[in-house]
This record gives structure tokens, C-alpha cells and sequence, in this order.
């Protein structure tokens, strides 16, 4: 378990890293942390969950499927309906943005 | 709803201020914004739901029924099993603490 989710870390990110911080029957809480990653150029989130998320620290871009993209700085904060359809289309490459996802149905 | 979690904070604070961003079945995500506030004096809470906290910004502390206190600056989270008796005892009272809490079942 990481005990400060914003200090100590990864200091090589070859791919995005994701801690769970809680993991119960109807959610979970993840951190994640990247580094001018974003999804896998092909296709789209397609969660079956409802999620919320938050930017602790740097600076991230989500796209949708229909078109509206949003960017997150810090306390920027966005809820995802089940479904509906998403990419991180680009994080700080400067610098880690840390976010705070919280999965839940 | 409330933009960003860390801009906009309200001027004055008579008491601690709570805002929803999830609020779901199972789920409900808070955003606390505390300045010097602590929990009233007499009691604990004893709470239903597990809870999951992270502080943003500022520092805290809580206490727990049995002894155990502990500190928390901004990055640090702590869970807290449902009915794990608890109080916040302090609070920077010279700049806003801005708590995100997670309660679940």
C-alpha cells in the first residue's frame, strides 16, 4: 500500500501505473500515474462501471466518442457514466499527473 | 456542483463546509473543507459505511477511540473500517484542509 499519493513516485513509467488503494464489492479506488501516456491509440473505454475522477497533480485531456474533450489540472474533477465511451488523449509528458479514479455501480 | 476541488474555497467558515460529488447507492464521495474546525468535543463518530480519505491540501489530525493518532498532509489517505470509533482533533487553523472522503459498504 503507498502511503502518500503524491510523493515517492515511480521515477521510470514505461507504462501508466495504477495502485488500488481501496477495493470493495461496489468500488474501488485506484491511483494512477502517468507520464505523457495515453490509451492505446485504437479504440475507446467502454467501462461497465460508473467513474469518478480527479487530477491530483499535472495535467491530462479525456476525449469522448461524441466529441466533447475535457482537460483536468489539479482538483479538476469529471464523473464518467457506465458506457460512456472515453481516451486520455494526452498527459503532461513534462511532468507525472497523478490521478484518483473511483469505480462504482 | 462545485468546479474544482481546490479554487473557489469559501471565504469564511463558521463551520466545516461538505459538499457531495458522488452519490450513489453505495457510494458517496464528499469534498471537506475544514479551518481550525475539529469534530465536536464530546463523542466519536461511529459511522455505518467504511470510509476512505485523502487530504488535498493542508493538514489534519485523527484520532481514534483506541489511541492511535495520526497526521495527514496533502497526499496522505488513511481508511477507517465502518464503526471504527474516530474524531478529527485538529485542523490547521492558518490555511484551508480540504478532505476528499470516500464512504462505502
Amino acid at each position: 500500500m503507498i502511503a502518500n499519493l503524491l510523493k515517492h513516485l515511480p521515477e521510470r513509467l514505461s507504462e501508466e501505473r495504477f495502485d488500488t488503494l481501496v477495493d470493495a464489492e461496489h468500488v474501488t479506488v485506484e491511483r494512477i500515474v502517468s507520464r505523457g501516456h495515453t490509451s492505446p491509440a485504437a479504440g475507446w473505454y467502454d467501462q461497465p462501471r460508473h467513474e469518478w475522477v480527479v487530477v491530483l497533480k499535472g495535467r491530462g485531456m479525456v476525449a469522448f466518442e461524441d466529441g466533447e474533450e475535457v482537460t483536468l489540472g489539479p482538483g479538476d474533477h469529471l464523473g464518467i457514466p457506465a458506457h460512456r465511451r472515453h481516451r486520455v488523449t494526452w498527459t503532461d509528458p513534462e511532468e507525472d499527473t497523478v490521478w484518483l479514479a473511483v469505480h462504482y455501480d
